[in-house]
């Protein structure tokens, strides 16, 4: 395979111009650069890409640039794209990556026959997700129609599926561990070719600005719920999902803590999900996994001084995380979380706190978390999802990455806005699929750094910063406290 | 031990009257019949008794009349006794029982010394039982005030420790299986001497008329919490139930579920509590035992059609059951049975269906069940508690057991009121400790005789029996059924 994709890759660089295309270059822009020529000969005149050709029209800018940049500098390896890099300036580059990320070029969804096998399958894995080999939904980072989030994630909509696998095969295969790379490394690692081609296959076969949703994969009827110990548990894939109406509610509980504001948005007053926290659909260890939730409540909760029910808890989360007013104990959507998790929970033993449950728990830092120090550990590490401003990213007027600070991110009410939860947090799961990387002291700094932002008001602020600070934030919170000459948790000045 | 009994037993047979109250006999009563002498020269004159000489007086007239009988018949022995009741009549017997049944004799508490400990474990073991040595507690059975109740369970308050450990240790090793014997062999075969002499200690220092709470014992801090497997599951003991709030909740839940009228009064509109068919405090496997529903919901339930959360199903009992109106799902009685049955379910895996969950399920009867059989069963097995008319028994003005027909008992919306759930009951728990010694057949047949009889309406009756049938009852249901010329589930004729 890789010995004949290299034979072609070879023909398109050594005539300069790839015999697919060279009768189209008539059709290019006015206000193309001069240097778009010689990208056309194997990407087509306007970017659209084909075969092994990638489709470079309508990508983010940022991420064309970055990718020329790496090229021409060697960091990213492609022998047949350095020869024609290397010669260009940065104004080059950036006029070539201004140029094809405005062509909204249409595509055709292949034609090429599919199996309905391997259609589901790959539904599955790009709107879903298969936890059992550790890959999530490829919806999740490169938004709901595949098209890409600006400035760095590209579109995989319109790309081939001779394209699209060569390059899964080449990141499952890489010894690349630098993010991004470590991200698509560690999402196809655990996949099978077969599964590689479903993915590149389905994504050939969507349709142009197809919206697509979280489908409800096939069942898996050979999936064993078998108990397990709490030192080793893993939640059942979502092809464990029974059939009927048991089933149906898991599914509806999955929607809601996945697109919450979607499903559940009379609750939500910002810009998260539930698997904003939990991420991973909630399964993940140290992301305060919803199956250890599941069976270590009731449990009585300092925050309130009482015994929280489950849904007790979940309503704190609506109150505080999602800034919003909580769903009734009873009500549809209640009951759709709790059955999910409870499905999540299949086969783990009530009550025993098991591993992964909750947060990282971080050692003291040896010195106050710096705050200056942790806004170049975010600069460095965070920003390709949640932007310089911390706002997240949107990927077509939609919320694609949640803000970490301002109005729309949780509110003062919230764990995570104690240093040490959210340094425990980022700890074990920040950057993504790069959990672990960061040392101890970064953790505890950019921590620092992402919780000394502003954010909306504690709901049960009493009407003075101080008093309020006394009685719900006498702990490592910086609510009260002034950062940068700003009170934070000061009320908002009113209008006008 | 036994030796020194006998000798004092002898010494008290061969005088005819006991040296111990030879002075006391001119305080009889006038109306005490000719042949209670006799027994006043060891129980004492008021049949007070004392040392190793039971307290008569006050006992239930039908428990003093079985106990001659049997003692005359042979069928209990006791050989000091036998040479006296051989002589008498059954008049006698009839004289004797409603003679020293009448007597109202105080008694003070015992003032020999007892440890903390012994006093503690005497309280667990007479207020909430050891089930871990499968002891049900004794004022379960005996009444709130261990007062005994009428007619056949005796009292215990007024007893000597003496006296109770020889009892309780006759009951431990006793090799009779019968009823109402095996009853109290169950009860005591796990407990050591330590156990009894606890037990007949912390009886004796009873005051008279105390009214005995079930009362949180001593928490034992070696209790392992370990994960265990669904088929060999044992709930953790109540002195497992940790300090604090979630431990005090644990037992308000415990306390609303054993005393349901007392504790959530409002939300129960018949005679039972919670514990009437989830046995053993909830813990009895086959007696829908409350750790293997825990795990189980939310599920669906093919009764309302949709997925029932725990709190929806513990509704139902309440609005069935209970004949009730049931608490909200957010209320603290609610949130107080959720914990309790939580902390029972401690390292059960969550979803997975554990051995002994529900109810047993009989395969189904060779012929239909027969209501007229089942009579006959009845009256042999379940009168003792039950009585007669199936109404319980009341022990000083309180249910003591549960109605099974009729205004105070559960509604026809309740589950009981299957002929198959009410018989798959009775085969695994009835009689009490006996569970399993019933044939097949007895049990489909009793059940029968229970669950066609009348009982309050179907919190569901659309205004049409027939209708109401069809909808709710289209299974083994006598509802809508004509028996003895009564149309079950027919509305009440109103007054006047």
């Amino acid at each position: 395979m890789h010995a004949r994709i290299l034979t072609l890759l070879i023909a398109g660089m050594v005539t300069g111009i790839s015999p697919l295309y060279a009768a189209d270059t008539d059709q290019m822009s006015v206000t193309a650069p001069a240097t778009a020529q010689v990208c056309a000969g194997c990407h087509g005149p306007r970017g659209q890409g084909g075969g092994i050709y990638p489709r470079i029209a309508g990508q983010p800018a940022g991420y064309l640039m970055q990718q020329l940049q790496l090229m021409r500098s060697g960091a990213r390896i492609n022998i047949f794209m350095q020869p024609v890099v290397r010669r260009l300036s940065d104004k080059d580059i950036g006029e070539l990556a201004d140029y094809f990320s405005g062509i909204q070029a249409p595509f055709e969804p292949s034609t090429r026959p599919i199996s309905v096998v391997a259609l589901a399958r790959g539904r599955e894995l790009v709107t879903v997700g298969d936890w059992r080999e550790g890959a999530p939904a490829c919806l999740r980072c490169h938004g709901p129609e595949l098209a890409g989030v600006t400035p760095g994630i590209p579109a995989l909509a319109g790309q081939s599926s001779e394209y699209m696998l060569t390059r899964l095969q080449a990141y499952k295969n890489t010894e690349d561990g630098s993010l991004p790379v470590v991200i698509m490394r560690d999402a196809s690692k655990g996949l099978s070719d077969g599964d590689l081609q479903a993915v590149a296959g389905y994504i050939a076969h969507m349709k142009p600005g197809e919206r697509l949703q979280m489908l409800r994969p096939p069942r898996d009827p050979s999936y064993e719920f078998i108990p397990q110990f709490p030192d080793n548990f893993k939640p059942p894939p979502e092809s464990a999902i029974p059939a009927g109406p048991y089933g149906d509610m898991i599914w509806y509980g999955l929607q809601i803590f996945e697109n919450t504001r979607d499903a559940a948005g009379p609750y939500v007053g910002d810009s998260l999900d539930c698997s904003s926290c939990h991420m991973d659909h909630g399964r993940r260890p140290y992301s305060a996994p919803m199956w250890a939730a599941y069976v270590l409540y009731p449990q009585y909760r300092e925050k309130n001084k009482k015994i929280n029910s489950l849904e007790d808890r979940i309503q704190d989360c609506f109150r505080y995380s999602m800034n919003g007013a909580p769903p009734a104990a009873d009500s549809p959507e209640m009951q759709a979380l709790v059955t999910y998790f409870h499905w999540l929970a299949i086969g783990l033993p009530v009550g025993i706190k098991p591993k992964g449950a909750g947060y990282l728990k971080l050692p003291p830092p040896a010195h106050p978390a710096d705050i200056q120090r942790g806004a170049a550990v975010f600069a460095a590490n965070c920003v390709l999802c949640h932007g310089e401003d911390g706002q997240g990213r949107e990927s077509h007027g939609e919320q694609a990455f949640p803000p970490l600070w301002g109005a729309k991110s949780f509110n003062w009410g919230a764990g995570m806005e104690r240093i040490s939860t959210a340094a425990g947090f980022i700890k074990a799961n920040m950057p993504y699929a790069a959990g672990g990387t960061l040392s101890d002291l970064d953790a505890w700094d950019v921590a620092a750094f992402v919780v000394s932002h502003a954010r909306p008001q504690d709901p049960r602020f009493t009407g003075s910063v101080e008093e309020t600070r006394k009685k719900y934030h006498a702990h490592d919170s910086y609510y009260g406290r002034v950062i940068d000459g700003r009170l934070l948790g000061a009320p908002a000045k009113p209008h006008g």
